[in-house]
C-alpha cells in the first residue's frame, strides 16, 4: 500500500498522493487517528468544511492473513465532538489494499446540495452525481442493488442511507459484506460527516489489482497457519461465536447481572430466554430458508460470528445481528420478542442508523415516557420515519444524550455523548474504565474488559471489584488500539490472550509482509502512541479528565441484582491514561 | 439581610441558616455564583439530586436605591453544563431582601412524583403540594391567578411553567411583577433544575418585614439622588428606554449591519420597520386600551423600559417584550409582523421558556427546512404544544444547539451550547468576544460591548476593528459581575459610565448601607472574583479554552453588509480572560 487518494469536495477533484514516511508504518486507526490529529482543526464544526474524512485499512489487510479484513474510519464526531475511529466488515478494506491504497481521505464541502458518488479503481477516481432513485429516502438495501447494476456486484462499496442524507447525530456508514448484505462503521455518526460532504457512496472497483506484497511469503504464511489454529482453538472464537453468534453473551451477561435492562434500572431480566444466542440459532436453523448460521463479514474470516436471521417465511431479514443491538432492543429497551428485534435492527441498517445508539435511545425515550415500554412496534415505526424523518424519528436518531435532553432525564446512559452499550459498568467495573476514559465515548471495542471480568479469557478478575481494573483496563485499550491498527478483527483476541503462539504469529506475519522485526513492545508502543494521539486531539478540541466519567446517576443508583453502584474516585479513573 | 434559607426536597424540610462570614459582603451573582462552587459538585448532571438552585437578592435589594430590586438565580445549568446566572426583576428579590434573606438554597430531589411550593413568611417555610389545576399543562398567567388567589395578590412568586414540569432544556422561572405579569430568570434553563427537585413554585410573603437596616440613612439618601439623577440625565436611561423600551435597538443595530437575520446569514433586513421600537410605541399608543408605553417591573425602577403590548382591541398581550426577542422572532426567523411576534412572546412566557433560546432555536429550524421561514403561525403553534409537549415543540424547546444537531447544521449560532443574542459578533466584535468567553454561554448581559461599539456610551471603539476590544470585553464582563451582584439593573451602566458622579453614587450607597468604606478598585476587586469563581467551577466541570470560541462558520462565512468574519485567534481570545 503506497498511496494515499485525497479527495475535495469542494473543487470535486481527487488525487494520488505519496504516502509520507511517517505514515507508512500506520494502518487502521493509526493511520486514521494520526491523520485527523494532524490534518483537522480540533474546534471545527464536524460536519463544517474542515472536517475530513479517513478510511484506511489495517497493516495486514488485503493479505491472507486470517480476519484481517477489517476497516477503520475516522472523523471528528459529530456525536461525541472528539476523534471517533469506527471500524466495520465488509469487503472494501481489502480491495482498498489490494489497489495499494493505504488511505481515502475526504474533505471539503460542495457548494451545491446534489449528492455525488466517488468510484475508484486502479487508475482513477470519479466523482459523479448519484442516481436519484438512490437518494430522498431511498433504503440502503435498494441503494445497494441500484449501485450494483450501475457499478458492478464486485465493486465494494460504502454508503450513507437517508439519515446520512439527513446528517442526523447516529447515522452511520454502511459497507458491503461479499453477498451485498450491510456492515457498518456504526458508532459516532460518521455516516453524518460523509453526509455533510454530500458523499453518497464510495465504489471501489479492484479489477486488475495485484496482490499485496509480502516481503518473506513463507514466513508469512507458517504464521498465518498458526495464527488460524490458534482462532480455531479457542472455545470462544473456534465454536461459540459460530454456532450462536455474538449473541451468545445473552445468557452470560444476564447471568452475571451485569445485562442492564429497562434504561438501566435492573442488570437481570426473565424473558432472556426469548433473545438469547441459543434461541437466535435455533429459530435460524428452524425456519430453513435463506437464514444462515454462521457466517463471515469479510473473506479470509475463519470466525464466522455473522448469523442471518430469516422470519417466519424463511426470508432473509438481517444479518450481522449482533448482541448489543439485541440487548438494546431486548433487554434495555423491553422488547421481548426477537422477530421485532430482528425487523427494526433491519429497519436501522435500512436507513443507516448505529444500532447501538439508536437502541439505547429508543429506550431512553421509553424511560422519558415518548414510547410505551417494550413496544416494538412503536419502536419500528420510527426507525422507518427515519427514511424521511418526522421530528419523533429525528430526536431518536440524534442519539441517547439528546433524547435524555429532551425528556428531561438524569438516567442518560452516555460517555462523551455516546450510548453505552450492553454491559453494566457498576457489576462488570472493567469495563467501566474503558467507557470511562476512551477517546471515543462510551465504546466496549475500546478495550473489552467484559473478557477478563466475565469470560475469563486473558485474566480473571472479579468483576465486582476494583482490584487489578485500572491496570487491565489499560493493557485492553493499549492492546486494542494495536489491534484496531492491523486490520484484524477483535475477536482474534480469543486466540492471542492466552496462547503466546497466536500472539507471536500476529506480529510474526507483520514482519514477514513488511520484512521487519518488530516485538511485543512495539506493537504496545503503537498502541499507545494512538491513544496519545487520540487523546491529544481531544484535549485540544476541548476534553478534560472531567469527560471521563460515567453518568452520575451509576454513583447512586444501585443496580440490581447486585445492588452495586459505580465507586472508582475520579482519581482512580485518572490512572488508567497515566502511562 | 443575615440568614439563608435552606431547603431539602429529598427530606421537604427546611431550616433558616446564619449566614457564614465569608458570604456577608457578597450578594446577587457574587452570592449564587460562590454558592454553587462551594457546595455543587461540577461533574453532577444538572437535572438530579446534587445540583442545587440558589436565589439571591443584590447587596442593595430591598432599599429605596433606584433600579436595585433584580434577582440572581444560580445553579449549574443544563443548558451549558456550566455554572449559571441568570437575573430577573419583579418583586421577589424586593421582598427576599425585606424578610432578611440573603440567600434561598434548594437541593435534593423528592422520591416522588408530585410538584410543590415552598412558602416562605416572616417566620415560617412550609413546603406543600401544588395546585393541581396549576399543573398538567397549566399556564403560567393562569397559574399566578390560581396561586394569587390561594397565596394572595401581593405575595412574590417564583414559579416554572409546563416547560419546567416536564424539565425541557430552555425552561426558565416566571418571576411576578407588581401588576402579576411575568418577568423571568430566563437563559440556561434553571426552570428545568427546579422542576427537577418538583418545585413549582416558590412564593414569598413579605407581611410585617421590616426595613432593609442602613448603616448611615442620610448617605444613602443623598447618594441615592445623585444615582437617580445620573439614570434620568442620560439620554438612554432617562429618555429611550422608556420611550420605545429596549426594541428602540432594531434600527441601530440593523443600521449598524449588525442584525443578525435569517439564522445568521444577513447582518441587515429590510422589514425594520415593523418591528422597531418607534413602530412598537407608536403602536401602543395607537392602539390605548390595556397597552402602556413606560413600566418598571420591580418597584424604584426610574427607567422603566418595559412596555405593555396590547392587540388591537387594546388587550394586553405582554409585557417585558424585550429587543433580544423581537430580533429573534423578527429577523432571525423573518416574521415580518409584530402582532404575531408579541403573540409568540406570550406564548412562550405562558408554557415558560427563554425567550432567547427558543425564538433562536426557531430560526435555526427554519434553516434545517423543519418550519417555513418566516411562519409566525406555525411557530405559535409549536410554541403552544409546549405545554404539553409533540417532538416537534420539545425539540424546538431543547434549544438551538439541539436543533442544529437534529437538522444537521454548521450554522448553529450558539456558544457552550446557549444561543447567541441579537448582535452578530463578526461586525460588532467586542460582543463577539464577551459571548466566546463569559462563563455563562453566549450572553448580551454579561459584558455588554455592544455600549461602546455601537451607542458609543463609556467608550468609543470601532465595532469593525480589534483594536481595544479584548481590553473592553474584560473591563464590561468585570464590571457587570459586579453590578450583578448589588441588585442593580444592568442599565445603570448608562447612569454610570460617563459619569463619574454616578458611579461613586453607586458605591456611596453600598458603603452607606454596609457601614463600609469600598472604592471603585474594590468594586472591581468584587467583579473579577465572581469572574474567577465561574470560571473555577466551570473548569472542573469540563470546560477548558476551547469551549470559548465562537461558532466556526462566523470565521468563514462573512456577514453582509459589511462582508466581514469574526477574526480573533485563539490566542487574542484567551487574553479577554488573563487578569
Amino acid at each position: 500500500m503506497n498511496k494515499f487518494i485525497r479527495v475535495n469536495m469542494t473543487t470535486k477533484k481527487a488525487k494520488f498522493e505519496d504516502v509520507p514516511n511517517k505514515y507508512k508504518m500506520l494502518g487502521g486507526r493509526g493511520l486514521t487517528s494520526n491523520i485527523i490529529n494532524d490534518e483537522v482543526k480540533p474546534t471545527c464544526h464536524p460536519l463544517g468544511k474542515n472536517n475530513k474524512i479517513v478510511l484506511a485499512p489495517g497493516l495486514l489487510s488485503g493479505t491472507s492473513a486470517p480476519n484481517s479484513g477489517r476497516l477503520s474510519v475516522g472523523a471528528k464526531s459529530p456525536l461525541t465532538g472528539g476523534i471517533k475511529e469506527s471500524n466495520t466488515g465488509g469487503t472494501f478494506s481489502q480491495q482498498m489494499a489490494r489497489l495499494g491504497i493505504k488511505a481515502i481521505i475526504i474533505e471539503g464541502m460542495p457548494k451545491d446540495d446534489k449528492f455525488y458518488v466517488i468510484r475508484i479503481d486502479k487508475d482513477d477516481v470519479i466523482i459523479e452525481e448519484a442516481p436519484e432513485e438512490a437518494l430522498n429516502g431511498c433504503g440502503n438495501y435498494e441503494a445497494v442493488k441500484i449501485l450494483n447494476k450501475k457499478y458492478g456486484d464486485k465493486a465494494g462499496m460504502a454508503l450513507i442511507g437517508p439519515a446520512g442524507e439527513y446528517r442526523l447525530p447516529s447515522a452511520n456508514i454502511a459497507f458491503k459484506d461479499p453477498e451485498s448484505n450491510l456492515r457498518a462503521a456504526g458508532r459516532g455518526g460518521l455516516g453524518a460527516v460523509l453526509g455533510s460532504k454530500r458523499v453518497k457512496a464510495i465504489v471501489i472497483d479492484d479489477t486488475d489489482a495485484g496482490r499485496v506484497p509480502i516481503a518473506d511469503p513463507d514466513k508469512f504464511r507458517e504464521a498465518s497457519r498458526v495464527f488460524s489454529k490458534a482462532l480455531l482453538e479457542h472455545p470462544v472464537s473456534g465454536e461459540s461465536l459460530a454456532e450462536y453468534g455474538t449473541d451468545v453473551l445473552v445468557n452470560i451477561i444476564n447471568e452475571a447481572g451485569g445485562f442492564p435492562s429497562y434504561n438501566f434500572t435492573k442488570g437481570r431480566i426473565e424473558h432472556a430466554d426469548n433473545i438469547s444466542g441459543e434461541t437466535l440459532s435455533a429459530t435460524i436453523k428452524e425456519r430453513k430458508g435463506e437464514g444462515m448460521v454462521s457466517h463471515a463479514c469479510h473473506r479470509g474470516c475463519v470466525i464466522r460470528c455473522s448469523q442471518w436471521y430469516a422470519d417466519e417465511e424463511g426470508k432473509y431479514i438481517t444479518s450481522g445481528f449482533e448482541y448489543e443491538t439485541i440487548w438494546g432492543l431486548g433487554a434495555d429497551a423491553g422488547i421481548e420478542d426477537l422477530d421485532a428485534i430482528a425487523s427494526i435492527d433491519r429497519a436501522m441498517d435500512d436507513v443507516g442508523v448505529d444500532s447501538i445508539e439508536v437502541a439505547v435511545a429508543i429506550a431512553t425515550a421509553m424511560d422519558g415516557g415518548l414510547i410505551p415500554w417494550g413496544d416494538g412496534k412503536a419502536a419500528l415505526e420510527i426507525v422507518k420515519q427515519m427514511a424521511k424523518p418526522t421530528p419523533m424519528a429525528r430526536i431518536i436518531a440524534g442519539g441517547c444524550a439528546i433524547v435524555g435532553k429532551l425528556c428531561g432525564l438524569f438516567r442518560v446512559p452516555v460517555v462523551k455523548d455516546q450510548a453505552i452499550p450492553a454491559y453494566d459498568p457498576r457489576p462488570i467495573k472493567g469495563i467501566g474504565l474503558t467507557y470511562a476514559t476512551t477517546p471515543m465515548g462510551a465504546d466496549h471495542t475500546a478495550g473489552y474488559c467484559v473478557s477478563g471480568n466475565i469470560l475469563k479469557v486473558g485474566a480473571d478478575i472479579d468483576p465486582l471489584k476494583k482490584e487489578g481494573q485500572i491496570e487491565y483496563s489499560r493493557a485492553m485499550q493499549i492492546g486494542t488500539a494495536a489491534v484496531d491498527s492491523t486490520g484484524m478483527c477483535l475477536f482474534v483476541y480469543f486466540g492471542i490472550a492466552d496462547n503466546p503462539d497466536g500472539y507471536q504469529a500476529m506480529i510474526n506475519m507483520i514482519n514477514a509482509q513488511y520484512g521487519l522485526s518488530l516485538t511485543a513492545e512495539d506493537i504496545d508502543k503503537l498502541g499507545e502512541d494512538v491513544l496519545k494521539v487520540e487523546r491529544e486531539f481531544n484535549r485540544k478540541a476541548g476534553f478534560s479528565n472531567a469527560h471521563d466519567r460515567l453518568p452520575e446517576f451509576m454513583e447512586y443508583e444501585p443496580l440490581p441484582p447486585h445492588n452495586v453502584v459505580w465507586d472508582f474516585t475520579p482519581e482512580e479513573i485518572d490512572e488508567v491514561f497515566n502511562f
